[in-house]
């Protein structure tokens, strides 16, 4: 069975998640406590030597980390990574805006609330930049969601996964979402595509 | 014919040049002024969204944006691109690790330095974490690239050509790689896989 190395906080976790739930793959989840270095132990180092959540263990011992990579791992052969070698580059298109323009700015102010994160210097400083730089990653999203239902092709794929777990959580870091209508109208769309849980189950 | 919207210093770009010149596909290459805003026109804003170079656009108009997702794109049924699952999900493990853990800390530092961006009391801030998690993105590689010749597999990856583009320019962003001799053991066998250019070459 597949083991997955999580947090239940994590928008990354809560990625594969989904996947693994609307795929129907049964796995095991391994809660690490991602505030008192669990994922910096050489136990968990011998098993991604980047020393972070969501790191998947295959059957065979092998691990795959970095969420994009292994809900991409994970969609292959579904209907939620296109064929087309054009929409799957689209795909990873807007998984890689994720992690660079999105993530970093959207969901790290809420970390730092919700885990109760001392404000230091570098952080508050910090701050100001991610907010702006949330707010254009969520602009970049309206216009393209304003022509469109997902954010490739016509149904739903793990572009739309990658980017509804930290956006639907988004006011959790501070974010006011009611100026990006085409967002919100998204984030309902991908809600409501059965089978869905939410970011709270494990 | 192909076109890349480009900037010649960029480690970005570098990855898309270095695999167009490595499959033989020609192309046009338009130089793009990222240091006065040549990327946040309305006209560049209608190819891509999120205002940044690389941007390749395509034979029919279609414009693809993110490094990494056009060299997957471009790599795709050639040897720099594995066939298996399993090797795949590795190849865009290693590339979100280099969007996500490597580029911010390595590649911006560089960038502040080698286009004379004002040092803000923002960036002065960052730049000691910046450092600290430039440094242990190295040390990540280092571990990995001591028991084998690069990334994935037996043979050079666009996730090495990813990783290549920054970390062989590290040392224009203050890095000193002498405590790292596995990453220049590898840098070197990258360089030496022809055919290769230079950062420096359009």
């Amino acid at each position: 069975m597949l083991r997955l190395y999580d947090n239940l906080s994590s928008g990354n976790g809560y990625k594969v998640r989904l996947m693994l739930h609307k795929l129907g793959i049964p796995f095991e989840r391994v809660e690490m406590d991602i505030d008192h270095g669990g994922t910096r132990t050489p136990e968990f180092l011998a098993k991604n030597p980047n020393g972070r959540i969501p790191t998947l263990e295959l059957e065979d011992g092998t691990f795959v980390a970095e969420s994009n990579a292994i809900i991409w791992y994970l969609a292959e052969g579904s209907p939620y990574l296109p064929d087309g070698r054009l929409e799957r580059a689209q795909v990873l298109q807007w998984m890689f805006f994720e992690q660079y323009s999105h993530e970093p700015n959207v969901a790290t102010p809420r970390y730092w609330i919700t885990h109760h994160v001392e404000m230091t210097p570098e952080r508050t400083m910090a701050l100001p930049g991610k907010r702006k730089q949330g707010y254009d990653a969520l602009g970049v999203m309206e216009g393209h969601l304003g022509e469109r239902p997902f954010f490739v092709g016509e149904r739903l794929s793990i572009a739309d996964v990658a980017l509804y777990a930290y956006t639907h959580v988004a006011h959790e870091g501070g974010f006011d979402l009611s100026a990006y209508p085409a967002v919100n109208a998204w984030l309902a769309r991908v809600a409501a595509e059965a089978p869905h849980i939410p970011i709270t189950q494990g």
